[in-house]
């Protein structure tokens, strides 16, 4: 058994599993797999552009070694509703091109010079580049999915792209705050992080002949997901090692950014140590307060477990949304890939 | 007689002419004043979003007075083809949208903190909400042009978008080279301006019944008569004043951009005069050199007459493309609209 299925996810795309392993993660993969190297192919020929800059820093993108895991659910749930063309390869690729396209703006936004344990394009190319290199990938994407003539998947994606893009204006127009409200942070995860989830599972749906109760479970499917996949994310800046990250511990703090974790613990904090919280928030480092502190104090509180237990939750209902289809390889690999998203370590 | 038909063109949406008054610019614009207004009440819809900052910034950038000459291009291409549906009014708003979009992530590129003698959006608010405004207004603008439901209308955006997100990447990958090359800048040009004109003008032509013809003439049109505006553009920066243009004159040269008036000038410069552009280029300033000397330099090669002069030939082509469509009111401003491009001073 692979202790680590996200990892095992990522490089059996490029480096299969020994022959007799047969671990979750590689019969998950089993289903998919010319697919997704259809896809890298598809990731690979993106960037022969005669723009030189593009080749250099596409191919830098897209051979870090992402989890590929917005592709592997569009494949998984074509496989589910036994839909077999080219459509599904093309739409496979563009939503890794736009989920990389918004990374790299991200990026530039939390001045962040390291992602995935190697330095982010900005931090590589400067500002100026990684702004238009963004804009490049979000155009092609679109061109890409254009070519497969499907309208409905073209407004799928373009509507997630939306609030995705609102999901970060909220969270940039909020940060440092540490009034922050649970519905807010619930707001913001559901439209940079959800929407694209429930946009790559369920655009299989819209592809001829479509199915519209097919549409609406796997739309809710990847929502539900997408947002157990996002508080998973914050957990692991509490509780993942900074070598499992590629990136600092508590990053999302000294960024100005609240999460759940502490969303929860502040109201049942004393005077003093809501301070310290206050004290991260502002410096955007652990100038007065440690990390060790806050870490301490969030353990204390459990609002660890309590996300933990929420991240659970919506992958039970997630995995309540597939009741609809019949039982097939794929509607297992289905049901058992929330358990891939709460288990990864990075 | 109207002095500066462009100024008139912009005045002319929200301020009428007073009673009697019929110039060129005014018989232009009646054509299609209504859906002008109607395509101003779209722009401003589109802002009301639930995102604070969207509304504020959306609403100063729409206010701030564009001359809405490539929605104009648009509807009176639509009026050439005796289009009257809705479906003009909306992608004449897309086109302005883009142009927006890719503006406001262009003032991030070039530091530029003044624009139409107003300070810009990333001057007033910063690079991380201008990064997330320019994408949200394009994807705004792919979700508008998705309403109308053509497949053609949306791809030959995207393909506009590609195309200027390259062009933008080419021209700052030579940003500041003192050998860049006629080619080098041409191709520049028409990626980053000339191909947005072009699905400006062709797109009503794609609208049912789409006219393969009319596509083909109206898209060389809007091609030439975007190099054209292109060229315009960059002789202003040498020949308008301050107040003019809104932003500092040689705003190019100081920016690190070498337009055609140089690029034709340097060969024929002694060694010193040529180390007086370097100079400007590198020290991105007036410094060792004063934009006076470089204006005179310039007008002393007498390069501003020859980019001129091929302005008029671009300009003189455009209109040539138009020889497939009878004599109409529409097919008379479009004719003449080269020559308020020609002679704009701002």
């Amino acid at each position: 058994m692979t202790q680590n299925p996200s990892v095992a996810l990522t490089e059996s795309v490029t480096d299969p599993a020994p022959d007799g392993a047969s671990s979750g993660a590689d019969r998950f993969l089993d289903l998919i797999a010319d697919e997704l190297v259809a896809t890298e192919e598809l990731l690979t020929e993106l960037c022969e552009s005669d723009v030189p800059f593009v080749r250099d820093a596409g191919e830098y993108i897209f051979s870090g070694g992402g989890k590929r895991v917005r592709p592997a659910l569009l494949l998984l749930c074509s496989k589910l509703l036994e839909r077999n063309d080219r459509a599904q390869v093309t739409y496979a690729a563009v939503v890794e091109v736009i989920h990389n396209a918004t990374l790299i703006h991200d990026d530039i936004i939390d001045h962040a010079s390291v992602r995935r344990g190697r330095s982010t394009v900005a931090g590589l190319w400067g500002n100026s580049r990684t702004v238009l290199l963004g804009d490049w990938l979000y155009t092609k994407s679109m061109q890409m999915a254009l070519t497969e003539n499907n309208l409905e998947v073209v407004r799928r994606l373009c509507d997630a792209t939306v609030w995705m893009t609102e999901g970060e204006l909220l969270a940039l127009e909020r940060l440092g705050a540490i009034d922050l409200t649970i519905d807010e942070y619930l707001d913001i995860i559901d439209r940079k992080t959800s929407r694209l989830f429930a946009a790559a599972c369920s655009i299989p749906a819209l592809i001829p002949p479509a199915v519209e109760d097919g549409d609406r479970a796997l739309y809710a499917y990847g929502r539900d997901l997408g947002i157990c996949f996002q508080l998973v994310d914050d957990l692991l800046d509490f509780t993942a090692s900074q070598d499992d990250l590629g990136k600092p511990v508590l990053s999302d703090l000294t960024g100005g950014k609240l999460t759940l974790p502490l969303i929860l613990a502040l109201p049942r904090l004393a005077a003093d140590k809501r301070r310290w919280i206050e004290w991260a928030l502002e410096d955007r480092a652990f100038e007065r307060v440690s990390a060790e502190q806050i870490l301490e104090l969030v353990k204390r509180e459990g609002t660890l477990e309590e996300v933990r237990q929420m991240a659970e939750r919506y992958a039970t209902q997630a995995v309540e949304a597939l009741a609809v289809f019949p039982h097939s390889p794929a509607r297992e690999a289905l049901d058992v890939a929330p358990d891939f998203v709460l288990n990864r370590s990075s």
